[in-house]
């Protein structure tokens, strides 16, 4: 197996690589009934297109989706639902001369080791561009959740050492920062600090932290299927994560019992909250009606322009230079590919959370 | 779907509660051929078994396992392997006053909530028991991996705030240490701290670091089943971790990519190897011969003496002392839970990996 | 994989060979709160156990079952369910002699091919003692059915010739019949039949039908998970079945479209049926509303006690006398399997069912 | 789930409606280094198209296919592969006039209840051209096959009550005879009764034999996923297919174990055969070395041009006349939808298969 199909009852299956005809995902387990059009897609596609300013690569490519089947008078059907968008602005001469190269911090290497050999063109199937799938499914995930009142919001929490002042923080500045930050004087030092490693032909990576609201008590599933466990595996999935946290995360571990707990309390309105959140909304693998709180460690972009030290397919020492157009950073494209990825199992967990008690599944057939 | 199933092609499905008759597993697509028997796993179980000194539950259980199927003189046969553990030493009684309580840091409010009511004994399915099945199954799968030459080992790098440090650490400490790490200086320290904090009723929380040596490069697959993304699901899946990280881990959000990338390089003996390991083994989901690295951050015990504000199942605010054994701290015991779940997503992935090719699969089936 | 898990959503796991410990099944997905006791699933295997009649093995199987976690005063937690079958009366004298032989009509032979060995004892795995895991985890199936008002009955249709007359066939026989059989007539005669093989040290096969009521319309995934294609598989994979039909079956070959297509009609009460049945309650892979029906054809049991001419492993050409202690048909001990399987597999796919519409999904959670 | 996902580690994701954009698949799991274009998987495009001859619809449909991904310089890479078909000769208006009616025989009704609505256009979902997505990765998986030895081939053996003499069929006929059969006389007679029940307005139905050549023993997992089971799913998931049978089928009711057994035999060259082949080359859910060979019955199509009888989706009982183009028989199409399904299945059989023996594995990744 690839690995290229995703979820259980809410599955999809990305295909395409960076120098292909195109990229695409095909959603299966859609509910039939949802409105749903290319406009809305799209929208989250621009979120993550290369060229919206000086911080992504200059690849020019509108990523402009298409809706090839599972509609019908502008609803879901219940039909697999197969998007598409058409590479355009491919420019694979750039790669001619690193194609034997092995890359410093891309699977180059891995690649020609599992199968054999490997499309070299911007790096294939393992192209930034794959993202493209998720970010598609993802949108149809934040449509059901939509219906369901959750909503999951991802930001820029840190670039390279600079990271955001909680209380300067405000969730509207986040379409307005070129870093997707909410906090905007962050946002101006991380440009200062960006430039800075630009100029040294050099990249950075960052923190990137997903909040989601609305989630009813009780989703996930206690052993394996955990919802921490589902989540870390899905941001964990996107390329150049090294590290996925919930709630206070590693900082835990310093902590003791007395201060990580989270203490329940009734409210006048007879309604159970917690009075602390250092759980980032999950205990023992289930949403306990607190936010859940995500974060993901990036790494900094490894296509630098930098001469570096590597190897080639014919095992000869060699230095490297990269060309082409690369991302100094990718956290920012990356924010809507972990609200993607948080949505879309988020959509699986909740539906495989309807059967969990016999009276509700009773009461659902009943008629 | 409970989740108590996991794996594609090395499939375990666990079950058992902390105060029901047993705890056990069934690990389906173990090859044939492999040598097994019931003390080769036992010793894996006495890694976690409690009371083996006092910063462990002083709950007497033996763990002692029997297989129920799938060995035939001595080896597995290729069928399923059934595992069980007898629970002996129940204190049911101790739960019932906290029966109707919704204890801070666990999971029995979401438990109420999800499934209408909870097995309140001991916390149920997500006692730490529930760990055993997991054990059992990672002794065979490492029985797996060392037919393949691969090792995979855990220990502690931290508690609370103390830390080992590498220049000082041994592997070989690491059964001597009753914290598992293996820095006896930081050892001693960490004894000290925890002595403290269980004084003042309380626990705490740590760090677990895992190695893997010897996995041929391109384990795993580049989309969604990334190896670095299904061995965060793995050890996220277990209690109380709150956080992943492969290599440098969150770190890398504070490098450069010249900083972070790893160069190849070509010894003289014309392997390929990378002269540094940022990566922690993986890069674009696939192993890249190198060591894996991986750290799960395990939060403090949550069952604490000290006396916490919570609610009960008739929403009343209330003050609860928890009684009962209970561990300090659950760092030392997991590290083989870690160990365990390592393995098992290890061969899964090994098992997939072998279609890669054309070339190999039909050299494979040639006669 | 070996293959011994089965279900997506409602999922079990079997285990166990002929003459080892015992054989079980771990059923992990059943919501919580169903009532559940032993006597309960120990009615359904009664109803395969051995030693009921002269029509089957004199092996002597109290085949007594115990529940080892998953309930809680009574009904099921929603964790997984394990259960066990100890074996008592193995003789596994009866099998050395026939080690290394490979009996026609066995699995022997490919399976030592496929592992290398195999546990030659009464079958190992592939003995029929196999299906007590599928049985235990149908009683689950039918008791969640039977919540939701959908009852699964299956009889013997045919025994070698001898065919039921549906005018004469009651449901209500089929317990009073040693063959399971509607119409006592037939059951007569096909003793008669099966004596005279009997006689003969032969054995003989025959058709089950299974009959399911009640189930809503609209069951069943429009392309690969069609309720049919779910239902083929299911029944395909019990030992010994090598056919399986729906509704008219094989017939519809010879029908034209104008004969097999069932007319939809309203009623008086608003309700709309089908006047007849020929697709058997499933149309484009969905249930329609009307009574399912489904056919397996079940081979004669290849344990005879004729000499046999075949190979053993050294490949040497032998003659064979099977020896031990056999069911000369298998038919009327499978009913009851091919009911379970249909539960099983039914209630995997009313669980899948109920994402079908956003509309359902969302009154399902709103609060 | 809907369902439009099928295998394992050979995964297929079809989607597309009747009256939609197009049609399409993604595989994921190939190997890579297979060679493959798209005049290959044009040419079992083509058995399947429709307009070939008098028999089949005269939608005129090219059903030329793209390959959008995976293939790099002629070969697979081992990512998903994207097939997509554009549909162009869509005739909705056709449509309008019976889209509020229930068709017999067909799926509406079922649709209607479980979606809230349905594409009516050709049948959406259910139509016949759902069967491209499968046959183009069909396509993909018989040139898997090719590459161990392996050969898939079936043909018609029954037209209504006209069946082939297996004394005069020769497969050499098969693409020569309107109706896929391999004997030629048989042919002429199916044609003639087909044409006479067209004249009425009425359609036929038929039996497909498939047979597998050139597989190995030991393929398919002894208890779910035997490859009985499995192939038994694919078969029966293609629309209109109401039963499968495995060698002698439900002849086998019939037989005595003596009659039915298969004596194995050593040959002089030391190879064991099997000297008949009423197993139909599948034991214990294992290939046996034998021909595979299977038989699945195919209803007559449902949309006749007769009067019929039926409801409305407003409850109205109504007399409903199909116009629009369809075909009288679909038996010779659906010959290579077979060969697809079967082709699937069994390289998804082959792949799990790998992980038998741990010998096997360990030498597979020594190096």
């Amino acid at each position: 197996m690839s690995g290229s199909v995703y979820g259980t009852l809410f599955t999809i299956a990305t295909w395409g690589e960076s120098h292909g005809k195109g990229i695409g995902v095909v959603v299966d387990g859609c509910p039939a009934g949802l409105l749903l059009d290319e406009q809305y897609i799209q929208a989250y596609l621009n979120r993550r297109k290369p060229g919206q300013n000086k911080y992504s690569t200059p690849r020019k490519e509108d990523d402009k989706v298409s809706i090839l089947s599972g509609i019908f008078e502008g609803r879901t059907t219940g039909t697999p639902i197969s998007l598409v968008v058409y590479n355009e602005n491919q420019k694979s001469g750039d790669y001619n001369n690193i194609a034997p190269a092995y890359r410093p911090g891309h699977a180059d290497y891995c690649f020609d080791q599992k199968y054999g050999f490997r499309d070299y063109r911007g790096g294939g199937r393992s192209s930034g561009r794959e993202t493209i799938g998720r970010v598609a499914a993802g949108a149809i995930a934040c449509a059901i959740l939509n219906e369901l009142g959750i909503k999951v919001q991802a930001y820029t929490k840190a670039i390279g050492p600079i990271s955001i002042d909680p209380a300067k923080a405000d969730l509207d500045n986040v379409p307005l920062s070129p870093l997707s930050m909410p906090d905007m004087e962050a946002s101006d030092k991380a440009e200062e600090y960006l430039l800075e490693q630009m100029k040294d032909y050099n990249s950075v990576g960052g923190i990137i932290e997903c909040i989601v609201t609305g989630v009813p008590v009780g989703i996930g599933e206690p052993v394996f299927e955990k919802l921490d466990a589902s989540l870390a595996k899905a941001i964990m999935s996107i390329g150049a994560v090294k590290g996925v946290e919930v709630g206070d995360g590693f900082h835990v571990a310093e902590l003791t019992g007395a201060e990580n707990n989270d203490p329940f309390i009734t409210e006048e309105n007879d309604t159970i909250l917690k009075t602390t959140n250092h759980a980032g909304g999950i205990l023992g693998g289930m949403s306990d009606g607190s936010n859940i709180i995500l974060r993901a460690a990036i790494k900094p972009t490894p296509s630098i322009f930098k001469t570096q030290k590597t190897v080639n397919r014919d095992h000869e020492n060699i230095d490297l230079k990269i060309q082409g157009r690369h991302d100094p950073v990718i956290v920012p494209r990356a924010v809507v590919v972990v609200e993607s990825m948080v949505a879309i199992t988020l959509v699986d967990q909740l539906f495989m959370g309807m059967t969990s008690q016999i009276n509700k599944v009773k009461e659902f057939y009943k008629k």
